[in-house]
């Protein structure tokens, strides 16, 4: 079996079948069968070895990473995955790695209902591009720039467990056998919040997913919905097992900057507040009011209970 | 300015605006209309310095060719282009190199009536991804798996061109002042056959885009149709510029072999054939017949007139 066989036969299979592909791998695109009164919603993610991933990184979770984070873009969009396209540049062609990296993305795929649809492989340093396609009913994508003066905002989940996963892969900090388990499970697995997503279609004002810190990324939102906000950090979600492993002082510096939690951050007018909790329950998933829109174009705040809160941003930049 | 508003800047307005994109560059996702009755194609090609591209390489060709060789396969696919995703993997940000490479995006881009909808740049060795969205009417899609034993094998434009212009760029031939021009536009600026694309919807029975090269390419057809094929090396159609340029035996070693001409390639079943000249001829390209579609499952042979050829594949392998 020749290399370009080897890697047809990993991804030939990869995530559910879905009857609306009418043409898959193998020709010179994908055909796909767009729901009526739907929208398509296309995210790009792209992962290169070094900067978001170590050499020695298990591909079994790369493979699984690689899906949840370009789904996790379609949940903050309130969109329901579909579809998956990958670009894999890879230095060589390495079957037991190629096989646990296919199976890490089918696995996930799977589980997300989505199916691989195409893509293209091509020798060089190593690096891979997942686009993900959804659909959303007509008009309810749910933007970054819907939020208003007085929402109220959320986060779903718990917030710094990943950053402290990414310590912990690289031994610069101890953790106690019984939280190590979660905290890499949430580093190395990380579950892009699908169904809450649809849920909040109706609910959030605006929304989008937590890839580079909180302090990062409500910007974006602040910037697009030309408002600004007040973040209260004692509201901050954390898990037991982050609270366990360092000073408060840490765990708010990991809450607020540390990046690839991949919880929706999201916004909801006054008015609607008062239904959230009871839809919002079926879905398992916590979610917590960490502060407030305000009127400040482009003004993020933090304060501590009643207290102002100085924080110096160190979050992730790509360039 | 920092870098990433650069880049920000660079491709913001890069392309066509559609009317049809409901939300472009800056959120989680693109959201796009997708016209009712239409099925959606989707294509993905990876372009790698050193591997696609020499170092060099002038960024407005770049540009250029990374939207064409995308918009390529949606033409073969019969599809009208759409939109644009772009991921692009950068070791520095070069002002110069960027502006230059976001224009000659967005002028291809603006030509094919496409927009850039969305991606994603991350620092690392030199590599771009493009994916390019498009619509077709429902089942009318135009694949590789359609051919029939009898039917008439065609090419458009000419070949064999952008593999001369491969030699000369890297200073393996000699060409006549009269043809360099013709021959570096054909490697440096390829044209998709989008509109040709388009009216083939009725009348091919199976299409594809010449990117490996005839000899590897056309077997993907014969693969996924069940069927063979003789091509007749006599009617491959070449320019005056290489014919001019090598022997008659080299020239068809281009033509068969070199890849990056981007022509169409695609198979008409008898009874189709006396219109296809009519209704081609409004698009100003030349359709040629180099041979025909036989019974003998995956066997490719070659004629010269009407004696045997033989033929040794050396076409481009990316692994």
């Amino acid at each position: 079996m020749g290399e370009f066989e080897l890697i047809q036969r990993c991804f030939a299979e990869a995530g559910r079948k879905r009857t609306d592909v009418a043409i898959g791998i193998g020709d010179d695109g994908a055909v796909l069968q767009v729901r009526e009164g739907c929208d398509l919603v296309i995210t790009t993610d792209s992962m290169v070895e070094g900067i978001h991933f170590f050499p020695d990184v298990d591909p079994r979770s790369l493979g699984h990473k690689l899906v949840a984070v370009n789904v996790s873009d379609l949940a903050a969009m309130g969109a329901e995955p579909c579809w998956l396209s990958l670009a894999l540049t890879l230095p060589k062609v390495d079957e037991d790695w190629l096989t646990a990296f296919a199976e890490g993305l089918s696995e996930t795929a799977d589980y997300y209902n989505c199916q691989l649809i195409g893509g293209d492989t091509t020798r060089g340093p190593l690096s891979l591009t997942m686009i993900a396609k959804g659909l959303v009913p007509k008009g309810k994508a749910i933007t970054r720039a819907g939020a208003q003066n007085g929402d109220y905002l959320y986060v779903t989940g718990t917030l710094g467990d990943a950053a402290l996963g990414l310590q912990l892969v690289q031994n610069k900090v101890e953790i106690s056998k019984k939280h190590r388990a979660h905290i890499l499970q949430r580093f190395h697995y990380p579950t892009a919040r699908v169904a809450l997503g649809q849920a909040l279609r109706n609910i959030a004002s605006a929304a989008m997913d937590i890839s580079d810190g909180l302090a990062g990324d409500l910007p974006h939102i602040l910037r697009r919905s030309k408002v600004g906000a007040v973040v209260d950090v004692s509201k901050l979600p954390m898990s037991q097992a982050l609270k366990d492993s360092c000073s408060p002082e840490q765990a708010v510096q990991y809450a607020l900057s540390g990046g690839e939690d991949y919880e929706l951050l999201f916004t909801v007018p006054e008015n609607r507040r008062g239904s959230l909790e009871v839809l919002l329950s079926p879905y398992g998933v916590p979610v917590t009011c960490i502060g407030r829109i305000t009127g400040a174009v482009g003004k993020l705040d933090f304060k501590q209970g009643d207290a102002p809160f100085l924080y110096q941003h160190y979050g992730f930049e790509h360039f």
